[in-house]
């Protein structure tokens, strides 16, 4: 398969690279300096980015920032973060990338443990993540051509404890290998609608 | 207690109206002809709004479109339509909302059963009702002064069907009068980061 990851510079990126790179083809792209470039805040830079490639039979995104402020510092500024990509960076690349996906193909979209456990300061990324996922479910069954989407919710990865630990108290964390696999269940796997947990 | 509704003149806006109109002083927000104006998908309109009130003890928002289109014919820019009224503007209205609220005030937000029940022409509804619900669970545990959140999601309206039946084969519906009751729960009762379902 060719698989497009975009975010591949992430630590979650790495670990599907790491995960599928021995038996597909990927697509690294990414904001700079990657196979292709993508803003996923534009959709036309989405748009832009599917036309310049050729066949894609899978879509991994792994890419999206969020404003981490506690709730009486957040502005509706600040919240624009996560809607611009978390949420309409990933529900635009299965809008736009729908038309352009082999048939059969799958879209594996990215959320994380604070939509059902939430943290302190997380209410914007929790929102944007249940957004996602809600999308996912609903979306999922409306995609033609045999497309299928998933997304990948992980705990912290063990990866990225010392950046974003001080974030998530007594959570447990988990070996980023083990995230990269989700996705490979949900890239060559039948599942669609799905949210597969990393715990 | 002083009732802010925005979305005044919608059917769920009259019955939460008419549940709570006799005990309470109901200040009515919407678009035009209302008692204030706001543009919820304007942060400064809705700044704008809680500035040229006196004090406001509950606020309740009972609007936000979205469109209703098959996913294949769904744009970024339809998508938006959910993104910037029934999302941003629900969301805006607490993060500007929690700066002027009394002491032990509380927002109800509103969402709908597609959340849970997906239907065809329905993903971008899904997507901001989701995102509101996910907000609405997380950001609660972070409001300061006693202030409390809650949503409200009502399956169909008997009053809607009409309008809306087409959309939801199936559907069981609910009166309206039954879903301003749960608005009265989220005012009046002592819950927080809630869901109120009305099926």
């Amino acid at each position: 398969m060719n698989i497009l990851i975009m975010g591949a510079s992430g630590t979650i990126g790495q670990a599907v690279i790491d995960r599928m790179g021995s038996d597909h083809d990927m697509i690294r792209a990414g904001r700079q300096g990657q196979d292709i470039q993508v803003d996923m805040t534009s959709p036309e830079s989405i748009e832009s980015m599917f036309e310049r490639l050729d066949r894609i039979d899978a879509v991994v995104v792994a890419a999206g920032g969020a404003a981490f402020k506690p709730l009486s510092e957040l502005t509706p500024a600040d919240n624009d973060t996560a809607i611009n990509s978390k949420l309409k960076g990933q529900v635009n690349t299965v809008l736009i990338g729908q038309h352009h996906l082999s048939d059969g193909g799958s879209f594996t979209l990215t959320t994380g443990v604070m939509v059902d456990d939430p943290i302190a300061c997380g209410a914007s990324a929790s929102m944007a993540n249940g957004g996602v996922e809600t999308f996912v479910r609903s979306a999922s069954f409306e995609l033609g051509r045999g497309l299928r989407l998933n997304s990948v919710n992980p705990c912290v990865l063990d990866e990225s404890w010392s950046k974003y630990g001080k974030f998530f108290p007594g959570f447990e964390t988990v070996p980023a290998a083990r995230v990269g696999m989700a996705y490979q269940k949900s890239i060559e796997g039948c599942q669609t609608g799905q949210i597969f947990y990393v715990r």
